[in-house]
């Protein structure tokens, strides 16, 4: 089943079911009034929320309602947690190579992630508000899994169980604030403001075959002013996958339900298929020129990110968002 | 006022005024059933709660029940964002000075703080459960602030206005997995599991004199099994004040109401006062003798942290939990 939230209802928004074709949708109060909800009685919630999104795709809901994607918040319009990794170790790669420096063997064996924000997250259609284009505003396209409760220091295989839900962000970066924030030390905070889900979250059954081993196996399209910008394959490359990210944020907290767990800037060793960032582009074109020649989001630019399954048809739905200076 | 929450009623526990002396309170549901809910509605909530904190402090509420601190959930038993600074440069300065390394300039200017999680925090009075004491357990006891909404790039100024509360908080640290977790540059995550904040929060009223330029001007007081540990004095050596450290966060993104913003362990140069954290002491030990003499926690080790008004009354309750090996 596909899951929204639309605007209306309240700062968690309102839940409604989408059908496969991201056309209709219908309100499902009888079951929960925010994905929140839902998520914290998992076990009771999905199989009636199941129920009725097969009711509404077999078109037996004649009360369902034109899908209008500026109309939706974000499915999770804020969630206690999110912790972001760096799976796709071409991207870590580049940036190091870059730069002139060594990935350490490490990075191959221990994941890297960060605690995110995910106090507020944009709506699929929403302007991503900057103050300054100084500060070298970028996208990321991402994969993300949402998991129900999951308890401190679980395996793998056991943390693999608990992801119940899959989208896409756009993992909005200020490059040019990043490296003084690094150098501090302590990651980052001015540097990742509010980023954006995908208009749905899917079920992993959504996906069939193209979701298996804890990996979505379809290429992640990234689209700069109408422009195509990139395809990588999200199926290849990623050094740990869902359920080794999920265990890794686990160690030593328990994970509440809701919590958001990210892919990381999605990029293969294949550089033909282009990037899912403005600074992967502009790394390789200092490996291959010494400079970089694109520059970072103007305002007025348009960044689209979606995943299409194998006969073309949208999953999550876009996110579609235009940087607009922050009036204050 | 003082308001807190017990454990019954969900996720988010049941918010209760607690009268001055934290002896009795009252619940409150023609208010709000959670404070996270007050929070978003803090001009009605408010002067509401107010006026039945005064009515419970004057003795005009027969229904007040005994409070009991073990039946307590975390004021906010789980927040949707928590920004931790380090604002107490003398630890910062020891800890630096105990590997020969120099503090940069831009710590004076430009507050350090982390992305914390905020999915869940642990009762006053609940067990801090950690897989293995090899991880090198240790409190940090700090002060925080809860602010309402605040938007995007706020001044100072301003962001004083939106600090609606003020507790304690223990940041539980994980010190032997901060080296590797820090290296790859990210900031933390396994090394900073759940903490546990004070069994109130209060209005900066409650405080008087005490709260001036954004700043909580009493000792923060650590018992360690049952022995002082320390009371370094939170109005001195802050080198960035609350309404710093919320305009901090703020630059880049709007914060949610239920924001929690943290000081750091509170530090002062006079080392005579004491710590606020095992690993400053550890530090000294190493300055004076080439080597650390105190051990981290032991499953079983008791921290206990409180501050005390002028007259030597509890403000905040104390913040009282032992060390507990994690069953799983």
């Amino acid at each position: 089943m596909k899951l929204a939230s639309i605007k209306s209802g309240g700062r968690d928004g309102t839940l409604i079911v989408v059908n496969r074709s991201l056309t209709r949708y219908i309100l499902v109060p009888e079951v929960a009034n925010t994905l929140q909800q839902a998520l914290e009685d998992w076990p009771n919630a999905a199989p009636r929320l199941n129920a009725l999104s097969e009711a509404l795709n077999d078109g037996k809901r004649e009360d369902a309602e034109a899908l209008d994607f500026s109309a939706l918040a974000s499915p999770l319009p804020r969630a206690y947690e999110f912790l972001d990794g760096s799976a796709y170790l071409p991207h870590v790669e580049r940036v190091r190579r870059a730069r002139g420096a060594e990935v350490p063997a490490s990075f191959y064996e221990d994941p890297l992630m960060y605690q995110a924000t995910s106090a507020g997250f944009l709506g699929p259609r929403d302007a991503v508000p900057v103050v300054s284009e100084s500060y070298g505003i970028d996208f990321e396209s991402e994969v993300v899994v949402v998991t129900d409760d999951v308890s401190m220091a679980v395996g793998a295989e056991q943390a693999a169980r608990h992801i119940q839900l899959i989208g896409l962000i756009n993992d909005v970066s200020l490059r040019n604030l990043i490296p003084g924030e690094l150098a501090k030390g302590f990651g980052f905070v001015q540097s990742k403001p509010r980023s954006t889900l995908s208009p749905v979250l899917v079920t992993p059954d959504e996906l069939g075959d193209a979701w298996r081993d804890s990996t979505v196996h379809l290429p992640l399209r990234s689209w700069l002013n109408g422009e195509h910008f990139g395809a990588p394959e999200a199926g290849v490359d990623m050094q740990f996958n869902f359920a080794q990210l999920v265990a890794h944020a686990a160690k030593t907290r328990p994970l509440g339900a809701g919590t958001i767990v990210g892919s990381g800037t999605v990029a293969n060793k294949d550089e033909s298929l282009g990037a899912s960032c403005l600074a992967e582009l502009r790394m390789l074109e200092i490996i291959a020129n010494g400079k970089p020649e694109t520059p970072f989001m103007s305002f007025g630019d348009i960044i689209r990110v979606e995943m299409l399954d194998q006969e073309g048809n949208s999953i999550f739905g876009a996110i579609e968002q235009v940087i607009e200076a922050y009036a204050g």
